[in-house]
């Protein structure tokens, strides 16, 4: 098999001779060439790189690239290729690396290593580093705890503008990035935050308390990252101290990771809706096919009711074998119609713009759409069944079908998924299925059932 | 019809018994006991709760609301509710409302608009912000110079630490939001990037040129909205300065704009993964069902080419009406496998992780993942057809069919994706549909072929 594999309009594509550029490097067995070519390349980019690479070329790059792996780069990768890597590089080299690192990207990087080699590579930190990463363990996974960095700016009531700016000129553990510090009182509780360009912006002798912001938002250090996530979407956060349930200050939370979970959220409820699992594109034939399979096999399962229900039809479809020709029209437009309406509900949940002040407007509508639509649709197959068999009742009965269909369809794909949220499910999950289920099921009850009740 | 409407587990939800006391302040008609609800709330969140509102209401608020009306809210509501509460509004009230907003808001508020109607509204602002937002909007709808702020702090190369300090201790009219300073030569050509974190940890004898990042990622004002959140994404941005086809500054994005275009984005490929227009969710019925009528259409007309398939055969369904049952289960299992390779290729492409040098091998993964799971499906159904129907060549017949079409499903699922992105086309755009034309063709072509020739 051979594809044609230019993928057009790529401002950010990488360039594919660097591929070759890498895989010399490991011919020539130069460490130097390699390094030459990373140092052009952002972490992301090489991590990309590496994720594109057979597994055998991998390895080999990772050997030649030896003691000067980056751990960002580590931080950037799909989890399957991560851990192949971290698997094969030795201690020494990957404890040095990870030493580089924030505390937040430690945590992201041992969260999933099984004990022993977490704590063979926590062992290699720093105590201060190596407490604030065990304390972020002891947090759910997907809670604002995990996602939060320890590292913060922090001052006292009484500091003006020129204590804060003389604190941070004198120390020398800055966190890397932060927007804005945060103004506690002696117990630590948060009372207000000021960002560096207001900071910036006023004289010396101000008191960091009369210009700070009091209404800022905290999040709880429990919140879900969907949630967290959610927030600094809704009320364009760039930064958000964290608190525990003391309401004491233990960490923030910034935009870029923010944006991550809701990347990641968003293409989770996208799988989810397609049946798919915790695959990576990296994941190979037989692993991918594994994780594949449960949601075939329950697709299976709903196809083989909707087939029962046309068992039950046999009579019928013997004496006009026309309706076998005709039945899966009606049971795939309300399978598209569902997943119209399915679709909306799901983003709606998930935006929380769906909400009990406006739920029932809006499965009003979606029911009114379908029915509108099912008249339409009535309308236009009912002619072509008429035209195409010559016989006006089978026109009617696939008319017919087709507004019941299309109106259950909407009503379905409406209720749903707001059925799964209300038992605590994620409202994608499986959602397709059952709504094809049920456009399937009604679909061929209807026109099998209206057939038999008028054309015999 | 009652639905239940309690919708659970959201940390963000608006209070229900908002609405209630928003709709009682209307019928006090107290525009004071309005304005205490709405201090309380988040641009954001009253936006939200507008949307929810019916539209009479909604009216009924926005009169109450008067020439209190805060144009942060405009810019976070849905178009459809955006547009039709401007239209309502009376210009001096709106006039007054924009004029306190950053430019890039104002050209998100009047992009739509037509001409008449941007024209009258931006007479009302000073003349350098209706120059700045003039400028702007000769850029492409969906660029980079539509998504950039002009309000930007730039810095000589001569400066100092102290000179920028003193700078914005001076500056009345500093932008909201900033996090870096830009330094640029003469020509306004920049040349570094130094955050605001950078400046305070610095002492103010230092020349920024010392401290600036050099290698920082500058944003061509004409690139796509799409790759700009990309590279917000991948490079872990928060403010990237925008230059102009001979290099010079004309601009900054920072995160939030970015995060709101993924977000969009995202959104965007579910929609058309789904076959969903332009939608929003407080449409009317008949809007909506007009948007959703050319994808229903699209549907009906690969159904109709699948019913000419089965046509083919209505001499052999005639003989085992057997065939006619199972026949939607085959084409099923293809829809859905066909889906969960489409859905891959559709995320792999937007997040650029399918390449040309990855292109090849992820082509045959889900070729043999179709083959695998073809194959474990063939000897489900093909032992679930043989029990219920007693007949073992059925069951060989189902069980060849299957794999059959899973195999072509993995393999149109990843070909059609690629195929539309190398047109330049959407890779999501209605290649649901065609590939369960496909998978609904080869469906029921191979299992009624197979069965009038091993069958009859």
């Amino acid at each position: 098999m051979t594809v044609d594999t230019e993928i057009i309009d790529d401002a950010y594509a990488l360039d594919s001779g660097l591929i070759e550029q890498v895989l010399l490097a490991v011919e020539h067995q130069s460490q130097p060439e390699l390094l030459t070519i990373f140092a052009e390349l952002h972490e992301a980019d090489i991590a990309d790189l590496l994720e594109q690479l057979h597994s055998e070329d991998r390895r080999a790059v990772i050997q030649l690239w030896g003691d000067e792996l980056d751990a960002g780069v580590l931080t950037e990768l799909e989890a399957g290729v991560r851990d192949e890597i971290m698997a094969e590089t030795p201690h020494q080299v990957l404890a040095d690396a990870v030493r580089e690192l924030e505390t937040d990207d430690v945590v992201y990087l041992v969260e999933d290593l099984d004990e022993a080699q977490q704590e063979k590579l926590l062992d290699s930190l720093d105590t201060a580093d190596r407490v604030a990463v065990e304390q972020s363990l002891q947090y759910d996974e997907y809670s604002a705890g995990r996602l939060m960095q320890r590292e913060i700016v922090v001052a006292p009531q009484h500091w003006t503008v020129g204590d804060i700016i003389d604190f941070m000129r004198s120390t020398e553990d800055l966190p890397d990035v932060f927007y804005e510090v945060i103004i506690t009182d002696a117990m630590m509780h948060p009372v207000g935050t000021v960002s560096l360009s207001t900071i910036m912006g006023a004289k010396r002798d101000v008191r960091l308390t009369d210009i700070m912001k009091e209404d800022f938002r905290t999040i709880p250090v429990d919140q879900s990252q969907e949630d967290v996530a959610y927030a600094f979407n809704q009320y364009n956060l760039v930064s958000a101290p964290v608190i525990d349930h003391n309401g004491r200050l233990v960490g923030v939370i910034t935009i870029d990771d923010a944006m991550e979970v809701l990347e990641d959220e968003a293409e989770e409820d996208m799988r989810l809706l397609a049946g798919l699992g915790d695959e990576e594109l990296s994941s190979r034939v037989w692993e991918t096919a594994k994780l594949r399979f449960p949601w075939l096999a329950v697709n299976l399962l709903t196809a083989v009711i909707a087939s029962m229900v046309i068992a039950l039809f046999t009579d019928t479809i013997e004496a006009i074998v026309a309706l076998a020709v005709l039945m899966p029209i009606v049971a795939s437009m309300g399978g598209n119609a569902g997943t119209q309406s399915l679709t909306v509900a799901v983003r709606a949940i998930a935006t929380r713009d769906l909400t009990p002040a406006n739920a029932k407007r809006i499965v009003l509508r979606e029911t009114l759409v379908g029915l509108a639509n099912g008249i339409a649709f009535a309308v236009i197959i009912g002619l072509v069944g008429y035209v195409w068999f010559g016989n006006a009742m089978l026109g009617v009965v696939l008319g017919a079908a087709m507004i019941v269909n299309l109106l259950v369809a909407g009503t379905a794909g409406i209720l749903i998924p707001i059925g799964l949220d209300k038992l605590g499910a994620d409202p994608a999950l499986a959602s397709g299925t059952f709504v094809t289920t049920v456009t399937d099921v009604v679909g061929f009850f209807a026109f099998l059932g209206l057939a038999g009740a008028l054309l015999l």
